[in-house]
């Protein structure tokens, strides 16, 4: 699993701590038994699992889902750029669904493609692995906003 | 909680046990505790009650479980336009958070704007329910599409 | 044409004259022949008269032109909140076409859902004029920011 | 300029001359300045030259004519994968502006990242160019359908 090199600056050099701490505090993410796998600056992976309890009614992994680990990767992404005393907060997103949530494990891929002291936007893609391969089965687009002055717990 | 009333004239005359059906096989739904509560010609509601598993890490419910719910209104509103012989997928979506997600309930709320034989648009929002009050927390415009000669089942 | 009663408290007492003056200086609504029609608080109304200028290659018309006139409707729609010493820009939008736009006049009708110190959230849909009906032949949903500090002129 | 070699099959074999004869009968291109620059399979090139004409208030190329071309380039990046007897509609499309429209030209580069029979999605985004430089000022996702059966004249 590469992940791209992005050649952002952390403003704080604790962003990978910060980001696993406030992500083991998301009680959703152990509900659905998503991880975080990959933390660097202006990009992160977040990992799920294929269970019976994540699916739809066609048997692949519920669209819910999909958008759940695509915000999330999203957020944590803009979050390892942000300065230390901020929250993240997702303004919006957008999604489209590419193909069905079929495989062993869906990876959800965030990059931020513009930070901002106020906005930051990130493309998250969420990737359906099969065999060994993966596909694109999610693309979006989201817009994260960074609270000064509120910490994140 | 009342719905706005639509002059939609469902195809199947049997879209309310069709989407029931279909609800009750996405485990996903299961797994979050949601609810399907109200299914009307182009109207469908889904509820989520609080619990401490649906939170991210300030204690309000994941923007993940309120993208799921309102996704799942839509897909829904939608395929009670929908013929018989058809299956209903999510083509895209785009959704704003304009409040946390704080409250006893979530209520997604799912209302036919352009029905199609291909393509239906569909706006579905999210409330939160706190003290007998709703506060909208989610605003969203969802594209569905038909798939014909596919049954749901 | 009756707009929505909305129960805004603009900050700014001179958002109107405010609103006129910013659109005024827009060469491209003068070169589409775009006019602003209603600015109250929360709500503004841009209309375009069709003009063969303004069509796609089946003759109606063209798909950026509804973009620009919703964009632009949100914009204002949100300025009208927005305190004396600050600029608005666009965010970001996300629109579907439901129906050709097709009729003597594009009319786009943009209302604030949620306004906010630093981000806006509007509601902007375009609706097609023909023998006096109208049908709604965009919707929008678009977030807005408030820059602070720096006077529209 | 270079444009990502994509390795799309065209079914029709004239999907070039189509894309040049469509993009000649859009009234509203020649109203803007717009040009058609660059037609492949599964991409295309729309260019906007700076024009007074063009601005909003703070001279700035207009959002509006940043999302008609970001919309165009993207509906013909989807039709060089039709097949020769459908016609191309878009959708829907979302887009977050990143930096301002300023530069002596705009370039719109779509391409196609999800082709289908029914529904195509495209990632298009506009660049600003600037004594020679070029940085991104938009970014968007896009859906199209192809319309079976109806030729685009």
């Amino acid at each position: 699993m590469t992940q791209p090199a992005t050649s952002f600056e952390p403003k704080n050099p604790d962003f990978a701590a910060r980001v696993r701490d406030s992500f083991s505090r998301q009680s959703f993410m152990a509900h659905i038994g998503a991880s975080l796998e990959v933390v660097e600056p202006g990009y992160v992976e977040i990992h799920l699992p294929y269970r019976k309890a994540m699916t739809q009614q066609h048997g692949f992994i519920h669209g819910g889902a999909l958008a759940t680990i695509a915000d999330n990767a999203a957020g944590y992404a803009a979050f390892t750029l942000m300065a230390a005393d901020t929250s993240v907060l997702t303004v919006e997103f957008k999604l489209n669904f590419l193909r069905p949530g079929q495989g062993e494990k869906m990876i959800a891929k965030a990059k931020v493609i513009k930070p901002g002291r106020n906005l930051t936007v990130v493309d998250s893609d969420v990737y359906a692995v099969s065999g060994g391969e993966e596909v694109m089965c999610v693309t979006s687009i989201q817009t994260l906003v960074a609270l000064p002055g509120r910490e994140d717990r």
